[in-house]
């Protein structure tokens, strides 16, 4: 291969920068050009296509966001829209691709691949629900984002002996909602992957009031119900005032974590050797604390799992 | 004196604690005894106080919430609640009290000083609006709290050329919006004191965007209108598509600033110097530069003006 | 006026963007062009200036540094310096020029004013040091940044019962020690303007320890000693083992905080406007509350003074 | 077993909170008695043991530091020390032990251990160096506390086209320094796993130079040398001048990352469980993504390996 290129798709997440600039200087250091592709698929269909040398990448690792710019596009899922897409491809001289985000933006790039066009995937969500890799890169961040979120909360529900309900992202995944409530102390956990008994929990809540708690902290994955649906619930239930917190946006952006960039270098540069080995239809990600790469189908056709044994855990200490 | 309280009232500010810690040790300082009252007036009524050495309040500066805590009260109100406060005051020997707090706050304290129990009121509220003082302990925390969030999202709202509201709080006063709206490069601010022409925010959103903006933030302070209907205004009217993130309670944790801890060291003490000095029924402030006590009753008749002129300097920045 | 240009000069500070901005945007608003001038003087000098529209100057409100660039030009201290630089800002139109920095910079600027092209002076400095005002953009985010590293340092004193040292910038000026002495809650502050008795300052370690402290922390302004040097004088007169942090160059750095960015936009519209009314060799600032705009002259004859009321008011709440 | 101790030894780190919390939890939640060993080893020879509830280690998860304390102690090193903690021990009903700390501490658990008294050690310390552990408590915090500041330093670098030298904490692991390397995009890192050629590292920074780099970072471990040498090395054999940042103490501080509150969670619980399951002598860890736990005096045997390969990766995408 004599040129490459690399686009983010779908929504954004911290340390997709970092991706970005290891498959830029990745593919340098091996001697091959790398073209940045503006704004997801759609760029790419219009031929948003630009070189990027090693210092068009400098300066962004700390950055949160995608300096490549992403958006949703309709047009890609259909054959014309795919066809347009490698014809401007072949115009750029491109001969693969490297796709950063998330099981949406994969299936893109399998569809790419099956149609000639070797692409990589690389996992950036915040929502840490792609299966074969035990981390997403964002996840992290947005995970320190919510923790930050709840210890502020927490001075208050503490100064004012309150119960809090906490709305985290998650529609499928409760990955963010299980790290932050263990994390966050919170005393209860609401997940998709886990029904929730409603009476167990108002149970729970009072008799922390009855040992002298001053808070409690309820966190409540998206995708299971919204925070005031909750709050209205434990009120007409057990007529308990809570107060809710939707921390939605905020959870996306912010300056990548430590771990959130060396997760995005590690990623983007394996997508880059992956590629120059011939591997298309690859997905980049890490397994028991090795970098691996794997079948992309596996991320559609797996199931993402969450680690139970956190929900069990936070349970046991939130006694 | 020999012997004063401290209490908070209201809802928690972050540098409330720095106040607190400074009324208790310059009131040592000055040879007297100090009592923090514990859950504002309830605790005021219930007997709920307790003497604190130098050493109680070490350590608390850096900490947001109140280690006093808070509770609305609506006993106080009556006169029978202010006639049990003042008899477990003068159980435990005190001759002064040190209310922290919003006007809320103050006009209990008022009521204890006409009846012959002198208090002083130390401006505690992050939505700095009392009347007689250029800024209350918190306004500075919650200001930056509100910017970090506003910067995080514009990380999201540039990738995908979005367009956010986002809702501060502010039932009657616009400070934080004003000052959030400056201090974050919003294009459109909305606060109560000032009306608002939604067709000159939608020209503006537009004009924006033809101009190549990939973003446009707008800040509306809750006392206008929620964000989420903010939204459904602007697509009815305009079509377009906005993301909305209410901050809420994040807004009142953490760490206080260093600016909220000066503050609330400076007022604290001042506070003590007053009571002293024989002072009931005064109120402290930072005005013009300077740290100033003024009757409290001014509070109450006078009129808080927040500075319109960040307002007309948003919107010429913002073009 | 039709064209003005912009510098940033000597270190930087953050909220120097925001400067950067307004004067940018409020030119434009006044239907001027505005130009930056890249690197100080030195790029005054060799004519490095670029035309700014408002689209350029987005998305710096919230950045560190200066996206001008900085840098020491010993050349401008020259007379053929400083006629260059007039030369090369007479060949690009420029009717005038505003200087962001801090006294240093000042000193280049009432040079030009003097040759006939009028200059305006904006405090840009972490020192907070220059008289004629009372905040210089970027002392309010340097301050917290020491207030950060002082609550980490805090944690590893408490928990080890050590004595800290902490090192802050400041070579003739303390008020970044001051404020961050109470603010951080430091048993000592060394700061120029007030001779020390390390007598004394045993004495109060001693007494701290012997009243169950679990920690002391010193403030040591960098223009007193350093902290290294400090250490050894206590180990040397009362064999007492200190920890000491320099904290060095990260006070300069970091995203602005909101009372930065808020400072800068308006010095930097203010700026504009004294320039539009002819007014070279004015300086701006804040002063009671108030922006103001006065002889730049001031600013090199008249004294800064440190608040010594915190010094006062930090040693009795100490105890 | 009905009654088990923690405690705290070593430097401290963040996350050491998480790890007590749940300790104490886990072993109530097992219906077991806890008990907290004040000031390390130091207050386990003193009888400075008090039993926790589970209110106790509420509102702590959050902080840096330890609620334990921790201290030094050259008694517990000789046979007398150790015989008086084992007493203590004893007479209050203690039958096992949980040391949370580095591998110092480790062995006095060992040396408990062999003395019939079972003890299980868990890895605290930022300088994840323990042998048998992937993680250890406190790293992830420390590295981002690192990337703050280095971030920070990038923004005057920038500015003013400097070169930075930043020392982090490691005397013989070099894992903080390589993944704050790679994280913080720096030029080079310097760690004691592996030897450095100065001249390479020169003509390094002359190469990004005369390529348009704005600014050079250079991330030395303590291990290596210190800051202010490395300065003059360079000084001396290039004559490029430099700055040099000693990040130091603040590197320990500081509210832990919800990785550090997860992993101390985590870490804490499972001593509880093994040392119920009668398991003296072990060590807790985590390894491939899994926590284990394996026989302790493998971390004194082995040896710890840093991860090289984000040494490599780090010199090819710094091009």
């Amino acid at each position: 291969m004599k040129k490459i290129g690399v686009l983010t798709s779908g929504g954004d997440s911290p340390g997709m920068n970092a991706a970005v600039r290891a498959v830029v200087r990745k593919g340098i250091y091996h001697g091959i050009e790398v073209a940045g592709v503006y704004s997801g698929y759609q760029g790419l269909i219009e031929g948003n296509i630009k070189r990027l040398e090693a210092g068009d990448v400098g300066d962004i690792i700390q950055r949160g966001g995608t300096k490549l710019y992403s958006a949703r596009c309709d047009e890609f899922r259909t054959n014309e829209g795919q066809l347009k897409a490698i014809e401007q491809m072949k115009k750029e001289g491109l001969e693969g691709l490297v796709v950063i985000g998330g099981d949406g933006s994969y299936r893109g790039a399998m569809a790419l691949t099956e149609r000639g066009f070797p692409c990589i995937g690389v996992p950036g969500t915040i929502d840490n629900d792609i299966p074969g890799t035990d981390y997403t890169i964002g996840f992290d961040t947005a995970l320190n984002t919510v923790i930050e979120a709840i210890d502020k909360i927490r001075d208050t529900a503490t100064s004012h002996e309150r119960t809090f309900i906490v709305e985290v992202m998650g529609r499928d995944a409760g990955d963010l909602a299980l790290w932050a409530g263990l994390a966050g102390g919170a005393e209860t956990i609401l997940i998709p992957e886990e029904s929730y008994d409603i009476d167990e929990m108002i149970d729970r809540l009072q008799k922390g009031r009855d040992r002298g708690k001053r808070h409690s902290i309820i966190i409540v994955a998206e995708g299971v119900m919204g925070g005031n649906e909750l709050a209205d619930l434990i009120k007409e239930k057990a007529d308990i005032e809570t107060r809710v917190s939707v921390l939605g946006h905020i959870q996306r952006g912010g300056s990548p974590t430590a771990r959130d960039r060396v997760l995005g270098s590690l990623f983007g540069a394996r997508a880059v050797e992956v590629l120059l080995n011939g591997g298309g239809g690859r997905a980049i990600g890490m397994k028991n604390h090795q970098v691996v790469d794997y079948d992309m189908t596996e991320a559609f056709t797996a199931e993402h799992n969450a680690d139970m044994s956190l929900y069990t855990l936070s349970k046991e200490l939130a006694i």
